[in-house]
């Protein structure tokens, strides 16, 4: 379905050549100051066109809040948000061989099986625009994520082809175990991000190489895929319900909706199956001194168990997320992005009706998608947190209201 | 929550020490013969003590059916599993240093935060015994793709620790271009991965090293991950909502729901983002001569979509879902397993209370739990198909009985 | 929350004075001829002003398709749906005393409570033209399962105040056993309903007595409640899942979310227990002449089952559902709708701070709601059909490619 | 489906006849005391056999926690919940008539058009042993509700058919405006309505009128209906999500769901319908002084809202529920039962393959339902205000946390 969320639950609609595209945010909190100056910037930073290695179609992705909001602050009822598609005209396009070849690796052939029928151009709800409305929705709830724990969330490339920030080595299988990595995830911004526009790695050497990577394959008419790795600071403990909706299940159903991806790995990952436990294990440690008396019962009464865990990890290959459930720690994560399906490079295909052609996309296409997914990956990260915060916040209360009663 | 799945859904319950595990299976199709010998074979696969690289705990795990089926059919009303606990006496359990620490990378301490009181003993609901209503109900769903339309669902042990069936190499960074691999995954069954026990890797010299690492790590009392890839093969065309339930979503979060999970990986995965669009894109090939007149929508009027496939790929890098939807190729993945959270080997950590000290975890514990991950990854598996099959199934019946009349 | 539905869902949005009001709607059949002209009569329907017993306020509330469609035909993704608010200026109204002072019976008090903040005016969520997207979205299904089944939904206004159409006598405590009410509802169609505006009673002697019921209650400044009978023809046998959500709970549950409404009946309703078991029963006559071999096992094989059922009922106290499923008679239900709360008389109330005071509204209000609650109640029913038939066609096509092979 | 609620959700499984029927409980909260002496109380009042007027059958339905407990105390992970049958033995049933002739107005005919199949013998699913799970849940969710906030629910008969603790009449079109009516839901318990066993009118002169006619439909083999009326005291302010889901609409859609109901009506009702608004309002008073700086938000902020209403209302047609959100009134609502469809006397029907004949119920079935349906109406009350609760706690606690740092 086009809706995301439990208790803060965005539904979308568009295509890419309709009217406009948009969505519903329901579970909003209400007194919330918002307005569209609060979700336009990351709009902006997915919008196509910020450098050469994009694609050059100016689209302006203005937001207007349609409803939800009165005098600048939110009632707690759906906030509705569009943004105006400038150029609506599926009549002009697809009068060529896009139209009647369906693009390898695109979902041109599995929408006309699963509908019967499927937009004439442009990808239509597969298109990249469709993103443009959790972008929006993703910013909602990231304010209130900041403004309640002071929640950061900044994504960044990591890998473009072969060229990675952190490639795996003996001594690192995974990035995790690397001291590194570590503190670069501790500390990075999204302005320092944006420092390494247009490929937003951020690190001047890897960059460099990133970025004559995708020069070489812009120019082959050709595309490459890449990773990005994204970390949650700040997030409060508690977070996740097992069983089936564990944190790190309900990020990876998140990550794997966006367009294509191919992979998620959380914490030390794949690479993190390759280290024994003695290593891989995050041993605690003690964050604070404490009381004995003082246990997660008292903390839960106090209705401060979300915030500050008693006990922290000496390391954290466990990503932050340790049975499903957020522990305190940085929650980071890696998604995996596919080459791009729509080349201008010639491809030996067949045509709808299965008759042999060579099909070679018109038009401007991303090389490679990873730096302007990153707004969408942050957005998604964002829609999960609070949605699993409501849940568990409601937990907490009824919880905290029991025991001198029972 | 305990629950997953929207139409075909399961909701389970269930401790590590308490009277029973178990499940309710909504949406079972009314009509289909079962019994406990078609549910029993997947519960005794994953069972612990198969040989002597796994726990030799003997678990009985013997399912009863309670609800929703009579003289051998069911009747389409929820099927009611329990399976017992043969030994659920709590009061036995954690009175050591388990009971005051909680263990590094393993849950005592998220639900201790989350919740403000946990099982005292066993993982509670974290345990592996959770699984077991997940393997039941993933029985039924089995037997129902496979009497519609023979889909076989085959998962094997890629890889243990640094030992892998395919290993990345620069001409095949992914497995998903190496025709050796797409061979295996095309005929592969459970019989002949059972023949591997205990490792469940189907190839004898790969099997040998990696059954000679877990005994390594056994040895030392510590722990090793691996990875265990999957595939579904005569998987319906169409499957998959899009944009937040995309095939590959639902698959993902169903995944990474599964304990000790840290990664996910659909077709040519991370891999596959190493590797230019003109080699990743899946160029079509025309499976059947069809008449230009016989587009999708006669297709889906006449109830055919769903099965063959008008167009084929010639490669499948895609891993049998574009936009989010099955395309009739093999559908596979990838998911990644820890090394367990419980060792025997001196762990330095600090117990509950922030006092520093040394955990050493006594009994018998999994050094590897790849191989009996393997049915609880079928099963999830089954369990997303189901789901998707009928939501796409209504659509297809609806839009089958339009057209003449609009 | 705002959306309603599991597979056929809409999810709306808007206030009295936002921008807009609006939904998006999923699951809508793909290759469906659709255009606003298909929407557009409804919401007229819903429109004030349609005679001196309504609020003059003209709205014009044309709709306008933002996406899912190409070429006048849906593409099986969501449909957005947009009706702007003319006059958007919140900063005009509320000046006065009905901001000061929550009006009694009104939402302002309860939304206060529950958000901690509220529109400033005119009932911001709660407000009638939240109604406009329901009756919206209706439209649409009401359209698919007229196409689908013939189906068709009519309301009527049964009663105003204490002028009843059928008013509960001895011998018919209900009127489901009156043969005049099972006669007019077997027939009626919208035409003549509307031929009765501006109440909408197909009658022309209670119609009079209604109309002049609503015209005293206007004049003292005061207003009055009524009932919507609505029949649903030509439902599908099967609809309704059991045990949570059985046909009439769904309709129940859709009923009562509509503003203002108190009371829920299906079939003989409350009346109905009135009546003995020996009279209440519907006794079952064979419809056509089938061989003792067509069971509903191969009805449902061929897929037939959901149309025609093989047996009828000599009686419809049932009202169309047993067991929570629809069994091919005519569905029909009764509504109960308040006095509307906003009335020009003065009101001895207290203000927000408790402050006692006398509250007369300003403006003009509609006395009484039914004439205009005749298309939302039609809307609500055709969203929950379409929503319960999606499940079950899927049901019967996984159960009709079963029986063979297992 | 057969799952109800969203956060505290509930799952049931169980035919008449099959093993045993039972549920899983989602979302308890953790730390609560909970052992089965606090769910037998519920399910022994909905036994049978309680009185010569109630069926003899001897069903022991003791209830067996499965799980989500250790010490007495909750765990926060779902409650499984077994209640045995003690004779599942569908062969020895419908071999004689009830099993070739669908009992008119039972579910025998729609389960077996919808699912192609059904039960052999005691009403399968649709039996009203489903209700034991439904009891059984709703135990937990009052418990906790009553130590939350000293919720009581309480339900009694409110008519048994043409008998009526409150007829209509020409002053009370509703008994809402009844004085005697109010003051008795103000203060009544179940110990009180239990001493009117078996008919539970708390009303000896209405009490002895509807044994008598239960006693006169019995002996002429003959059934009858009537009405539950229920109260809910010191349910706290805020509950009910606009704008499908409103506290009476799940309300409605929870009593709907229990087998045999025709009706519900919130607060003043259909006969509400019929008084004038300006008699239907229900004016507030102030019911402690409060600063005028005290306004909701400060209310909320300090987690105080959700308990004392900072107003009343001197009336209360509205049933305490005002624009779908609780006011802080009592909440109180009537179901109507139909007349039990299983009767002895001998009916004119045809059989399954539509062959006319005459059908005579075996056995003793009840000849009024409504004396059992008391803790069912109890239970599902308690299940949608748990459900809300949590939601609206978790709205709270973030809104709490938000304003200083906006």
């Amino acid at each position: 379905m086009s809706s995301f969320g439990k208790l803060f639950k965005v539904t979308t609609y568009g295509e890419s050549h309709c009217r406009s595209v948009g969505c519903i945010v329901e579970g909003v909190p209400p007194g919330l100051k918002l307005s569209e100056e609060d979700i336009q910037p990351q709009l902006t930073r997915r919008r196509p066109g910020q450098s050469a290695l994009a694609t050059p179609r100016d689209e302006k992705d203005r937001v207007q809040i349609q409803s939800g909001t009165e005098h600048g602050l939110t009632l707690g009822t759906p906030i509705g948000l569009i943004v105006l598609n400038e150029s609506h005209r599926p009549e002009d396009y697809g009068k060529g061989t896009m139209d009647l070849f369906p693009r390898p690796s695109h979902a041109d052939f599995t929408y006309q099986e699963k509908y019967g029928i499927r937009a004439s151009s442009g990808g239509g709800r597969s298109s990249a625009r469709e993103t443009i409305a959790r972008v929006a929705a993703g910013a909602i709830a990231e304010k209130c994520l900041s403004l309640l724990y002071g929640v950061e969330i900044v994504a960044f490339v990591s890998s473009v082809g072969t060229e990675h920030l952190f490639p795996p080595t003996e001594i690192h299988p995974t990035a995790a175990t690397n001291p590194i990595f570590l503190g670069l995830i501790g500390s990075l911004t999204r302005t320092q991000v944006d420092e390494f526009l247009p490929v937003r790695c951020p690190n001047k050497e890897a960059s460099e190489r990133m970025a004559k990577t995708i020069a070489e394959y812009r120019d082959k008419q050709d595309s490459i895929g890449g990773t990005v790795t994204c970390v949650i600071r700040n997030c409060p403990v508690g977070l996740g319900e097992p069983v089936f909706d564990k944190l790190e299940a309900m990020l990876a159903h998140a990550m794997l909706s966006i367009p294509a991806t191919k992979g998620f790995e959380i914490g030390s990952g794949f690479g993190g199956c390759e280290v024994p436990g003695s290593i891989h294990n995050d041993a605690f440690v003690s964050s604070v001194p404490i009381a004995p008396s003082q246990s997660g019962v008292d903390a839960l009464q106090n209705g401060t168990a979300a915030r500050t865990p008693r006990l922290r990890t000496r390391t954290n290959n466990s990503g932050g997320i340790q049975g499903g459930i957020s522990n305190g720690e940085h929650i980071y994560f890696r998604v995996g992005f596919k080459p791009p399906a729509t080349i201008g490079q010639a491809q030996d295909t067949v045509d709808f009706a299965g008759k042999p052609g060579i099909l070679e996309a018109k038009g401007r296409h991303d090389p490679c998608v990873v730096p302007r997914a990153l707004p969408i990956v942050e957005a998604m990260s964002a829609l999960v947190l609070m949605d699993m915060l409501h849940e568990q916040l409601g937990r907490q209360a009824i919880f905290g209201q029991l025991p001198s009663k029972r």
